[in-house]
């Protein structure tokens, strides 16, 4: 079975109990059985391969094949899902990781540097509050354990407890920068990108910055048929007109901006709505862009609603900074990426990853594998095999490329 | 104290209970002990102005002032009212009526028609889901008792006989066509536009024909991450498109659109909603100008939708038909408004009255009257005194101009 048969299998086989929690339908949650199930399974593979296994302080599963010189390349992304999940998101990058490490062993090679592959236990959040709890551990960037809760009242640190792992000790999961030669993580895309270029796989060239905005608008409410259109302060309508002018900034600049919520009120059919709030996601490659795309919004904001009478509010919610992958890790997989007779195809990542995380701590780089249409978070979610085979033979003659650095 | 100022301050005591069944904010709905506290008072007031009073099978006050002649012309509309509403809504239009006949009575003046007073129990529909069924039983269109329930489960049957209504008589309400000359119902605008151009009273055309339409649109839900722009099929964008086309439609045709309901799924900021639907509310003075209207609306939606890859659907609700305002009467009033000082001016109400459904009987005529900043359904509701004198002048010009005929 190639490497890529077999962390599809794999993936495929950890979609249902005990490595879901769920009966039906893939969740596999922090510090849950299912996780623990993985864990056990994920130490047996390890093991074979010959590598150490150990649990770090934030129940990160860390599989070590060491090498001949004293720095280490880590691989790995999250092996936690969402609700009703795909079975690759997160997970395939761990498997591949594992699968190009036992093709290692296979033959006895052994690099001038360790491989350590990681599959963390928490990147989505679905079960605390707070996501990337694993690699923000391991950049050094968590100091202690939140005091956050799961839906059920449990603290974080009851669960970590409960699996064996000791808060206190969370500090130790901490990695020393001098070991760290690069974190590479590979993930499926989660967006059409990909596919649109019919590529099996992509180099990102970071993690995009993002903001969250959440408008308001006031107007005024009124009746529907006594109200002509010229008298109207119409707020849903002001709406309509600043989501298209958010829609055209994007698309004039090359990044995204989204309106994902909305509501009206009084939200009838016969009353023009006299108020109205909607959700703004703005992403792009660096804060500078992504500003000038807020600030070029917020203008036009304004100008729509001077024009319309109506008073705009304008809270943000979030913004992210950018990550940048790093320039030498990326030139080197477009050479591993061309080796495999793949046109290099570089793209910026909309979506937040543990590599964002781990960036605090040492260079990284990100490999996307095509999946279906898109589709991610979802039963759905599709990667073809021969995609992910692809993926291994690229980390195989990226590990070769580094070797020959 | 002038007719004015009497039909304003009885409408204010009307607030109040026991003509509201709320003990904050008037609340006055069909045949409850509101209804019955009102027509108990204006029973009085109607006697004492030497009128024959009666109580018909819908529920609906009658107050009859003798003419000369065999004719009658009646003059009213709905003292029931929707939730804390304001005090003008329907009930000002019944008690100009009587102030006018009071007016006549002290002079001892008599017309060559009768006059008839009506104030309809419901017109708003607020108790039970359906609306007019003072009016419509009058003009013969309600043939019996619907069953429908209030919120209470009490069925309208029910209520009926619990005030002393007798269901099986429903029939009996109905007037026989040729006893009348004409319907007027003096009303308040529930619009700005009499106050925007100045005006006391206008003369309304007739009332606007009506189309609600729900419109779903079918997109795909995305990452708002990681779908660029130019690959997506955002059912809100198309929404957005939508909403400003029917705006610009309305605005160039000069009759109103409005959309109220928007909902987006599934709802959350960093998702490109993949499915929307919200309302259309299209009314104009003619079903013509209303369906060409409708008709644009539904080649520019398809044109947006198959330019973004979205699934429309539309679905017609309801589709009312124009009520046209008699020609004659509305030459006569505009006679009256100019004697009373005030320069004529027509406008059609976007809003339906009990006229629509008289309008199945005779010819009918109204009279809006200026009300501050349109609003309405609302205890904000305000009218000025010496708008509602204006509008009592013309209502007694309108009776002597009606009778030189």
């Amino acid at each position: 079975m190639s490497i890529g048969a077999q962390a599809v299998a794999r993936c495929q086989a950890w979609r249902h109990p005990p490595f879901s929690d769920a009966p039906d339908g893939l969740s596999r949650r922090y510090l849950t059985p299912a996780h623990r199930a993985a864990i056990t399974e994920m130490t047996g593979w390890m093991e074979a391969a010959g590598m150490a296994v150990r649990l770090d302080a934030a129940g990160t599963l860390i599989g070590r094949y060491e090498g001949t010189g004293s720095k280490t390349l880590l691989i790995g992304s999250h092996i936690d899902t969402v609700g009703d999940a795909g079975a690759y998101d997160g997970t395939l990058g761990v498997m591949l990781g594992l699968g190009c490490v036992e093709a290692l062993a296979a033959k006895g090679r052994r690099l001038p540097f360790a491989i350590e592959i990681l599959a963390f236990g928490d990147e989505e959040g679905s079960r605390f509050h707070s996501s990337m709890l694993g690699s923000r551990a391991l950049a050094g960037t968590l100091a202690s354990v939140p005091e956050i809760f799961d839906a059920a009242g449990v603290s974080l640190a009851e669960a970590m407890r409960g699996f064996g792992l000791d808060p206190t000790q969370l500090p130790l999961a901490a990695r020393a920068r001098d070991d760290v030669l690069l974190f590479l993580e590979p993930h499926i895309e989660q967006g059409p990108v990909l596919e649109a270029e019919n590529l099996a796989v992509g180099i990102v060239t970071g993690i995009a910055a993002q903001t969250r905005l959440k408008v308001g608008l006031q107007g005024m409410a009124n009746h529907a048929g006594t109200t002509p259109m010229h008298l109207r302060r119409d707020a849903l309508a002001a709406a309509a007109e600043a989501m298209l002018a958010l829609e055209e900034i994007a698309l004039e600049a090359g990044i995204v901006g989204t309106v994902g919520a909305i509501e009206a009120f009084p939200g009838v059919s016969n009353v023009v709505p006299g108020r109205v709030s909607f959700s703004v996601d703005l992403r792009a490659p660096t804060e500078a862009v992504r500003d000038a795309g807020g600030e070029q919004f917020g203008k036009v904001l304004q100008e729509i609603c001077g024009r319309r009478g109506i008073v705009a509010e304008v809270q943000t919610v979030q913004s992210l900074d950018a990550c940048y992958c790093d320039a030498a890790a990326q030139k080197l997989l477009a050479q591993a990426v061309a080796t495999c007779g793949v046109a290099p195809f570089y793209l910026p990542s909309g979506a937040g990853h543990d590599a964002m995380s781990v960036a605090a701590l040492c260079p990284v780089a990100m490999l996307f594998i095509r999946c279906l249409k898109g589709i991610s978070h979802n039963p759905a979610e599709h990667v073809e095999v021969q995609d992910v085979e692809t993926a291994a033979q690229v980390m195989l003659a990226f590990f070769e490329l580094l070797a020959g650095q």
